[in-house]
């Protein structure tokens, strides 16, 4: 088992990465000081409920916990006001008050709308993610969470931290393949932003990972989680540093709004913005191994590097202005200055965006 | 002019108060760093934008700042999520960035759901409260924001506080005579949970409050908001002391509940339940001049002490039920041990509440 911590003063806590840590759930609650007088609601969706939270709920209520549960639809689009209603609905009547704790099981979708139901609630009671899939090694840290709206997505949020994140590898032995390659996505943007080691180790391994090997799986979300939590830690709030973990993202958010968030997976979609993020990188004076490197360790963990001919530029171009990149209307753009380094450039033209979201379309 | 300052560390600003401030708002707005690169989204509703919004809005323009506006319906039913949504949309349509300002013009419903929509939108934009009426002395101080579900008030909001609040005295000369006395039971509740003086001075005062006599208005809204202020700067979030802003509402909510958020005024409401407040701490061992005094004070400024026959018992403390104030199952009360003095008392049980709810149908 590895234990990582963010650190944020009073807001801080601990993730835990391991083998069957849901075993020992009810443990981990009452170590965390998680109240067993108030209830509880955990949050799961369709795909994930079956496999793991009947086991979890048993537990819970043998521990003495009392506990509601909470099953909505798998995909980005529960991620939505509607289902925000439905969820504080559910609490209300399940009679949460202010000592409660939400519980988020699944992957990013059920993290984000769950936390930001805990943080809404009564104006933020406590909640714990417990991420099961790769991708949610981002998600689950960090504090960030929102729901969509039609024009724009995680428009409507919160900067509301867990009390802990609980990771349980063996929940990831269940997640379809297309999802393992989406969420490793995310790993190569943390080794990409902040360690260039890590991008050759992933290199290495990228076999390991799609195969779900545990030893390789444990190192990479220890190596992913690492990352984020430094870069939170320094910049909760994202005033500037946070934002580098955005690389990938300007590009990668205006595709899923125009595929209409059901044909491109996120990791997918920020893997060819990540793409776009290098060759950008490139014109702007990094050496071309930026660019050959990033694709090709993309290539390795089979995700995306093309853009789908028949996405419209200009309904992208749209989208990225519908997006929160902006300061005072010029575009702020993550940059790859080498492997493992990346800058904010605050004068990125959408000119320039444009001929690369082009360009996206020739990739091969 | 007067001014105030909530001390809230890096999160501190200050309250103006005085006749005609609005006539400078776009002064206001550059002294205090509001971006006039960004577009602003002044939110206000239908009975308040007629008087003030096309003067502001000219200003502000005129000064060079970028305005959109939004106007709601009037009254407690804008506080809901699906207004909430069409405030997002109307921002996201005005182009707002995460340097843009919400500014709230008009009562409490404006000010908690405005500051609900910036607390939201990119998971928090800043904004600056403009109340309007006298209850928003309350209101627009402190950082509570929210808006309603149908099974409970203000259960989904956040803590998000105001860039500063400017509070123009000319603005309450339109308010309609019914909402001059709700808003004065706030001012009285400060009156009575810190400040013994103050109750004696509205008691001698309330017939130049209710005529509104700028001196008096000034005077009694500078208390309320500096008890208020207090309060709040040494609990932002609630923990303990902050609770003794609730004196009354336990009841109150209950109440407006009950009565559909359209029959009773949320200061009519509070009044009531400070009457309710003030029986507890008389059988709690209070002198039985708390509770003469409350009822006088109230009766002075035309509210309301007496509980609407036909609003069901058994409803109330229903509805009680879903409120906030609980700990791990046990009644949070905020009860008087004197005049200007409450303690936050975690014992009382529902039936001594649902006794003096009985005896309120009977008081005169
Ligand atoms: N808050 C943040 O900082 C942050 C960061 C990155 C991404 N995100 C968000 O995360 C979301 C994407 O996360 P995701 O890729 O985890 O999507 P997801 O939650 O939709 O999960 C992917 C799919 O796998 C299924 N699934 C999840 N766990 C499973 C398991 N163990 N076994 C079988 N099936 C399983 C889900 O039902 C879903 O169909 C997006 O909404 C994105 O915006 C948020
Ligand atoms: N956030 C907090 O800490 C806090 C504290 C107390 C109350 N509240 C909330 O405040 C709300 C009640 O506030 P309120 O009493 O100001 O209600 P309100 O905003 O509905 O205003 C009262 C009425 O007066 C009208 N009005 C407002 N200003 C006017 C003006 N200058 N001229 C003419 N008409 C005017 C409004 O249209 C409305 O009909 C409730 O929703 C309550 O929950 C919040
Ligand atoms: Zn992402
Ligand atoms: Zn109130």
């Amino acid at each position: 088992m590895r234990e990582l911590k963010v650190e944020l003063g009073e807001r801080s806590y601990p993730i835990y990465i391991g083998e069957g840590l849901l075993q020992d759930v009810s443990s981990y609650f009452i170590k965390h000081g998680i109240s067993s007088k108030s209830p509880l609601l955990i949050i799961s969706n369709e795909h994930v409920a079956p496999h793991y939270l009947p086991q979890m709920e048993e537990q819970l209520k043998q521990a003495g916990f009392t506990v509601a549960t909470a099953v909505v639809p798998a995909g980005e689009s529960s991620k939505s006001i509607a289902q925000f209603e439905k969820l504080i609905t559910v609490a209300l009547e399940a009679g949460l008050d202010r000592h409660s704790t939400i519980v988020a099981l699944g992957g990013g979708v059920v993290g984000d709308l769950a936390g930001y139901v805990a943080a809404a609630y009564m104006r933020g009671i406590r909640f714990v993610q417990i991420p099961t899939t790769i991708l949610a090694h981002d998600s689950s840290v960090g504090g960030k969470v929102a729901v969509n709206h039609p024009l724009a997505k995680n428009i409507i949020g919160a900067f509301h931290q867990p009390e802990m994140v609980l990771y349980d590898l063996n929940t990831l032995q269940t997640l379809p393949p297309r999802d393992v390659r989406s969420g490793l996505s995310e790993v190569v943007k943390h080794g990409l932003i902040w360690d260039a080691e890590f991008v050759d180790w992933i290199d290495e391994h990228a076999d390991q990972l799609l195969a779900l090997d545990p030893e390789a799986l444990g190192y990479a979300l220890y190596k992913g989680c690492s990352v984020k939590a430094s870069v939170v830690s320094q910049d909760e709030r994202e005033n500037d540093l946070r934002a580098i973990l955005n690389l990938g993202h300007t590009i990668g958010h205006a595709l899923e709004a125009v595929a209409k968030y059901n044909e491109l997976l996120h990791g997918e979609a920020i893997s060819i913005g990540m793409v776009g993020a290098a060759k950008l990188g490139v014109q702007l004076g990094a050496s071309e191994e930026v660019y050959t490197v990033t694709k090709r360790v993309l290539k390795r963990c089979e995700l995306p590097v093309r853009l789908p001919a028949h996405l419209d530029v200009d309904a992208i171009m749209e989208a990225m202005m519908h997006d929160k990149k902006f300061k005072e209307g010029k575009m702020v753009y993550i940059v790859p200055t080498g492997i493992g380094e990346v800058e904010i450039n605050k004068s990125v033209s959408a000119a320039q965006v444009r001929a690369i979201v082009e360009q996206l379309k020739e990739e091969a």
